[in-house]
Formats: structure tokens, C-alpha cells, sequence
């Protein structure tokens, strides 16, 4: 699929079929996850990909932002070895979520469907999944075969949200610039 | 091309022919950052196109990110119009990031470089580009065509961030666990 058209036509889905993802569209997932630029290129993401049903449920129930059971849930954390400053935390975070919108994209692409969750308890997955002290659980990827097909959420002119040089100035079709 | 191929062959550019990008490129990159999911379909994305001369070497001087002077800096920002704590500021950093994961996934396909650049001055380019209040600079994309064809960097394997259901465990090739 052109990356173009992957970025424009993925949505969000929050309703999977059961069945399994096969272990090599799963491969290319991470793959992608892999290939993100990373700060320094230090890739201090670390994947955990939880598969087991009954341990996808308890995931689920510390998940305010999961909606159904998927099939799989790769918990994508970071593991600072280094300073755990606030800026090297703020990388991690950038880090961590450019590899999560290369996953969504290859996800996409494969015919599978996946969404980023935000809301949960960190605390309840760093002792659910045994992540050690100093990695953190930053997003939760819900991945699986759709059940849904949704239609795209409205989105912001670019006319709203780009700015020509200045914050509040605006580019006219002609090139002119306006306030 | 494909989007796969795109998040593999995509690299960090830090040189660039001095010649602008032609503006519809330019609005392909930025289209694409408006299709990244964002929470809640907040968009609170800006994005400010630096493209005057003297402007972009101002920019610069206030990042020791950037290498050489690039045709066009986008300064990725964070709007957030409502709540201002941390949760929220970590909401927009994700949404900022995975947004300009789409820019350089769409630069890349559309033969241009880019390469996202952290260390700057906050304060100068609040400064600079006359950000107003609670407006962030999340992260500069320095963009143009590339002079350059870099090797790309050595990446972890799979084997060494992946984990099968709980921190730690890896999975052998015959689909068992061992930890």
C-alpha cells in the first residue's frame, strides 16, 4: 500500500474479529516499530506483545481506553538506562510514539487494525506485565483482523492549523502572507 | 511507494540542497501530519512553516539539533486550549510525535529528507516565532532535498526488544517461551 494513502485512509479500530494475528503480519508490526528514528539512536522502546487471552483481559481491565478484547495488546515502554531526567523521559516519550505511528501505518497496510491507547494504569501494567524498575509502560497498541470499518473522525483544515513563518500568520493561495 | 519500504529505506537528513521545496510537496508532508490519530481527535497540533532565509538561520542558531541550514523548519507545536497538567502535556507530545512520524514517512515517499530535531531552545523559538501562551515547540523537522544518501544506523534486532507476554520472556522460533 502507498504510503500516502496508508497514512490518509487508517483509522482507529477498537473491534477485532477472535482470531489470532498470524505471527508473520505480527513480525512486520514490529519490524516497522524497529525502523523509527529515535533520539541519538538510542531505541530504548521495548515491545511487549501480549497474546495470552486471559492475561489480554487483565490488560484490559487496568485499560479505561480499551474497549473490547483484542486479540493482541503490545504494550510499547520505555527503558532508560541512562538519566531519567525530564528531557530524557520527553524523548522517550517522542520515541516510543513515532515507533507506535509506524506500527499503526504497517498494521494498516497488512489489513489489520490497531489503535493507541493512552489511558491506563501504568502502575497495574508495570506489575502485570513484570516490567522492572525505570521502563515505563508510555502507550498500549489494541492490534487485530477489524471488526469495523469506521468512518474517518472530521479533521482540521490545514488552513486552521499551519502557520507561514510566525505563529498566527497564514499563507494565501497566491503566496501572500496574511495575519 | 509502499509504506513498508517507506518506514524502512527512510533515514535522518541532515543535508540539503539549498533549493525551497516546492509548495505542493510541502502540502503533501503537512497533509499527512493532519491524519495521524491524535487523542480524542484533538488536533492540538500547529505547525509553524519556517521558510524565510534569515528566519530558518535564526532557528538554527537556537538549536544545536540542527547541522546545516535547511531550506524549511516546521515547528511542530502543541495548542492545548483546555487542561494544562501533565497528562495532557504527555497527551500532545504523543500526538506531536506520531504526526511528524507521518511528515517524515510522507517527505521520504515524496523524495525529500527531513529529520526531527529535540534540542533547541524552547524560550528562543517561542521567542522567534511568536508562539503565544501554553503554546509548546514540541519538536523541529528540518526539511528539503537531500545531499546526502546516509547508511542507516545499526538497529537492535527484534529478539532484543520484543518480550511474549511479560517483560523478559522471549519467544523462540518454534512459537515456545523461555525468559
Amino acid at each position: 500500500m502507498d504510503v500516502l494513502e496508508a497514512i490518509i485512509t487508517r483509522r482507529s479500530i477498537r473491534q477485532f474479529l477472535r482470531q489470532p494475528v498470524k505471527p508473520e503480519l505480527l513480525e512486520q508490526v514490529l519490524e516497522a516499530a524497529r525502523w523509527a528514528p529515535s533520539a541519538g539512536n538510542r531505541q530504548r522502546w521495548r515491545f511487549v506483545v501480549v497474546q495470552d487471552r486471559s492475561l489480554v483481559q487483565l490488560v484490559k481491565r487496568l485499560s479505561p481506553g480499551i474497549s473490547s478484547v483484542p486479540p493482541c495488546i503490545i504494550a510499547v515502554c520505555s527503558d532508560p538506562p541512562g538519566g531519567k531526567g525530564r528531557f530524557d523521559e520527553y524523548l522517550s516519550i517522542v520515541d516510543c510514539a513515532m515507533a507506535t505511528q509506524n506500527m499503526l501505518l504497517a498494521a494498516h497496510a497488512l489489513g489489520l487494525g490497531a489503535c493507541v491507547v493512552r489511558s491506563f494504569s501504568s502502575a497495574g501494567i508495570r506489575e502485570l506485565l513484570g516490567l522492572p524498575d525505570g521502563v515505563e509502560p508510555e502507550l498500549l497498541v489494541t492490534l487485530g483482523y477489524p471488526r469495523e470499518t469506521p468512518e474517518a473522525p472530521p479533521r482540521r483544515p490545514l488552513s486552521e492549523v499551519v502557520f507561514k513563518d510566525r505563529y498566527g500568520a497564514r499563507q494565501q493561495s497566491d503566496g501572500k502572507t496574511i495575519s
